[in-house]
């Protein structure tokens, strides 16, 4: 089985040369340190750890898996060690608060190394993951008191952090939730219910484990406006650096699952554990919306991250394995066969998982551009305008990578034929753990309703026209930069299909219409956004660029493929989308 | 977790109304005793059988899965015994030879039985299929002793067959093998070689394995045109029913694989085996090629009968499952929420689900049809057009078939949120299984080159031409019984835009096209075939049958959807096939 291999080459690529980060980073006075050395330093430090101690640990975590032992879970073997040493690498600390011991980075850099360790071990990755957005729910909301007890020990890697939300019959509808929480009189509440899939819930990894659970306060108004967020610790701080009393949350077991095996997924037992208020009551589902959008935009990460991955093996075998010959006649006479990267259908697949590899991992450093763009910028409306965008595009960057992603890790399966169907490649742990990113943080038809309702029809279609704007202000910067003109025309064509498809809904006055279209329009709006990657990729394919990156690299020739290949999708969604809504109501649901 | 049902009705409606069998079969003396009364009492009894014994076993044969012990291979718990009830339902004997014990149904009504076993217990389904399989090479080309020797014991279920054709280094590119056989000078042969994925190649179900193995002769030509056949029995057969020495063939390890755990997948060593040469020397290609046609459309089936299961899981939790309210407001206001069936995007994906599964299941009906036609008309042309028409479509029906067959076991599984990720349901080990359908027997890439090069491009669209002028006959005559004429348009349009497309790759000059479009043009022809399917049924839907089908059955309902909301994907497919192969070829093979 090949190793993983961090790809440095496209990622430096992507940051200096497309998204400018240093220029980006000088317009904000809390990234003023961060320079083209410190940059590059982070990034090749990362690669090594990635691809030096969790890539190795990738598949056993996969065999061994999370293990329930006496009461608790034990990690998979070598897991603890390697949070160890993600930890001493201050890892953890990289996008942290810096007044309670982050580094502070900006989450455009944060967000190429999250591609490192997701895609050489999800499963580990999950943890450092949960644990970064239960500190930046801590940091937006919690109290002085708790930032101070708990950031410096969650960023260090000494404690890790999971969420708590999910309840056997609330899921995706969490006003239905029934676990509460009862004032103690002290400042601190009794939290009692029971929360299912909870990543990374309990283990051994680390001595102390802090939930963010959601529940309801007694009299707490119903649905979703009744939700609170509390802070439950599996051990109570307790004096100087000791850990205190155990708490009353226990892990009742462990899932058995299709794939992030190394990763456990607990249901977790809260009887009357002591927690804390995060944010004002009721307003839990508020607090929880500051770092989903982060989340949100790590789980796309995720899918690029483990196709990533995923092409690197099917383009080794498919250079190393023998069979047949290339349909022009023999290229290897003096071999038994040719490798069967000159049939073209393999490499119709190798270009396709390229393609679109390469444009989601642009989208995610434009996404955390924006995401920057909405903490840090000192001006007020540009604030405004960049949380518009990342709200528009979250569930778009959440959904479209990580759909894109399950189709690439098939076909980097598909690519090994019957060697990808068995474990010993790792193509098929890919599928299998990339399945989920579809799924948790919101399931990607959920993001898609988002996408459609709030985001586009509530938004009377605003968010969306400012974005189209956008893709037409770097078209004519990429045609003045000379790209091709039918790849430029083929441009314009898509976001005015875009535009036009917006209305059509926007206007439209069918009420089942944008349900069920849904997936449909976020496609599209994926399709272009990873279109309009390429627009920004090739527009700075200029000059020495062109030579390094362009024509050595192959951007221009998977940018001719994926306009040519992939972008006519579109005229689908369109027909699909015109079509309306009757054909998925008319059947009754005792006709299914 | 729900049980498997056998989707009787379905099945009736396709077996009795659509393909008129009794019909059919009256034309062809061999199936003269075939009447209403005994396919139907075939149907339910075989769909006893797999909701009653082979569906229990189905997730504990996941979990369990077949396993190494003493050199040989336990079959994970209850499948012996269930192999054992399914033999003594003469179930291996259904399309057999009646001279060697056979009960010679037609295989338009064995693929009926065929979905059941598939979909109610895959893993298990396998060592039937490959079974039948082995029959029939050996019924087709064997010596009349081998016949007698070894049918009677495999239509009986007594002996399971096993079909051995890769190596490690020879899967697609079977020319490259380097397993031997060399005459004893009896008549026998001795058999050296180690071949892999070898499925059913060793467990403990049955007393004896009876191997099909694709060997070299000493002198043989080079490449695929010096390949023979031979069978290798575990033990061979001694006097009377006693059996004899056992062999010199063992299994050397079984597979880990993604799914399909129930089946052991095993590497078979041949240590100077004893042989008996089936059809002539270095034809034993052709007499794979027999069984071929059978085999590739079971493997459709698989897809098909998981994707069923998945679909009846999906909907029964859609039913069940409360969370969030209706779009128009609370739907079930007595309850804490409406079942998730209510959100338009959960009927899209249960109504792709529905149009796709009961396309595909009309879909084996037509191909096997004409199997039969093709294997036992009386009139030569009759045959030979038969022979074409299977030819043409193996290939569609093993790729398109499993393809659309793992979206919709996505599908399932997204229905069901993270419930569809743990095992408990069930519909993460159907995405599991159904996955190695479209890399096993040909991986889809290689039907599509077969599609488009030999059946089409090498016939110069001849056998297409013949298929889209029965696809406009059945257009006439769907038109004459009154179907929507905004559906008959659409299908007209269809229709054209296959041939036109057809002609365009025909006529190409561009050496790599075909294989650059192979998978785009083999999907084209999918959806046209479904949509052909899909006027078949319209077709009949009028009076009587209209109404308890086409009303209440839903057939009206779904067949708008899927010519309103699956069929535009052709627009897109159109575009990459005319787009051509430069943008797959333009990147050196070390760029990639």
């Amino acid at each position: 089985m090949p190793g993983y291999k961090a790809p440095l080459d496209d990622i430096r690529f992507l940051l200096h040369d497309v998204f400018k980060l240093e220029e980006f980073c000088a317009e904000f006075p809390a990234f003023e340190d961060v320079d083209t050395d410190t940059v590059n330093a982070i990034l090749e430090e990362a690669a090594k750890l990635c691809e030096q101690v969790l890539a190795p640990i990738d598949a056993s975590g996969d065999t061994d898996g999370a293990k329930r032992v006496d009461g608790g879970v034990q990690a998979a073997s070598g897991f603890a060690q390697a949070y160890k040493a993600f930890s001493e690498g201050a890892w953890g600390a990289l996008g942290g608060d810096p007044e309670y011991g982050g580094m502070g980075m900006p989450k455009t850099l944060v967000s190429a190394v999250e591609e490192m360790v997701q895609g050489s071990n999800m499963a580990f990755g999950l943890a450092p993951m949960l644990t970064a957005g239960a500190c930046l729910a801590i940091q937006a909301h919690g109290s002085d008191q708790l930032k101070q007890l708990y950031l410096p020990k969650m960023y260090s890697g000494e404690w890790t952090g999971a969420m708590d939300l999910t309840e056997a019959h609330a899921g995706t509808d969490l006003g239905l939730m029934r676990t509460k929480a009862v004032p103690n009189g002290d400042g601190s509440y009794e939290i009692s219910g029971t929360k299912i899939f909870i990543t990374w819930g309990e283990h051994d990894m680390t001595e102390n484990i802090v939930h963010l659970v959601l529940a309801k306060l007694p009299d707490a108004p119903k649905g979703s406006r009744g939700i609170s967020l509390f802070l439950v610790p599996k051990f109570l701080p307790g004096d100087a650096s000791e850990l205190g009393e155990r708490n009353n949350v226990h892990c009742g077991s462990i899932e058995h699952k299709m794939g992030i095996h190394g990763s456990p997924t607990c249901v977790m037992n809260f009887d009357g554990a002591k927690g804390w208020l995060i944010g004002e009551p009721n307003q839990g589902l508020a607090c929880m919306f500051t770092m989903m959008n982060y989340e949100r935009l790590v789980v796309g990460i995720q899918g690029i991250g483990v196709a990533e991955s995923s092409y690197q093996t099917a383009r080794d075998y498919a250079l190393d394995r023998l069979q047949g010959r290339a349909p022009q006649g023999p290229l290897n006479p003096e071999q038994i066969a040719d490798p069967i990267i000159v049939h073209p259908d393999v490499r119709r697949m190798l270009m396709e998982m390229k393609a679109l590899n390469e444009a989601s991992r642009a989208f995610y450093f434009y996404v955390a551009r924006w995401l920057d763009t909405a903490k840090y910028a000192e001006d007020e409306g540009q604030r405004k305008i960049a949380g518009e965008r990342v709200a528009l595009l979250t569930p778009v960057a959440k959904s479209f990578m990580t759909d894109r992603a399950l189709e690439v890790c098939v076909t980097g399966q598909q690519v090994l034929g019957g060697h990808g169907y068995i474990a010993e490649w790792g193509q098929d742990q890919k599928v299998r753990d990339v399945r989920i990113t579809q799924i948790y943080e919101g399931t990607n038809g959920v993001q898609a309703m988002d996408l459609i309702g709030r985001k586009t029809v509530a938004a009377k279609g605003a968010l969306m026209s400012s974005y189209i704007a956008e893709m037409r202000e770097d078209l004519a910067l990429a045609k003045d930069a000379g790209i091709d003109q039918s790849i430029a025309d083929r441009f314009a064509e898509v976001v005015q299909c875009l535009e036009a498809t917006t209305q059509f809904i926007v206007e439209s006055s069918e009420p089942e219409l944008s349900g069920a279209v849904a997936v449909d329009y976020l496609d599209m709006t994926g399709y272009v956004a990873f279109a309009h990657m390429w627009i920004m990729m090739l527009n700075v394919c200029t000059g020495q660029i062109a030579s390094r990156v362009g024509i050595q690299g192959g951007k221009l020739s998977t940018a001719n493929f994926y306009f040519a290949k992939v972008l006519p999708t579109i005229s689908a969604l369109e027909a699909k989308i015109k079509a309306g809504a009757a054909s998925i109501l008319s059947l009754e649901s005792t006709q299914f």
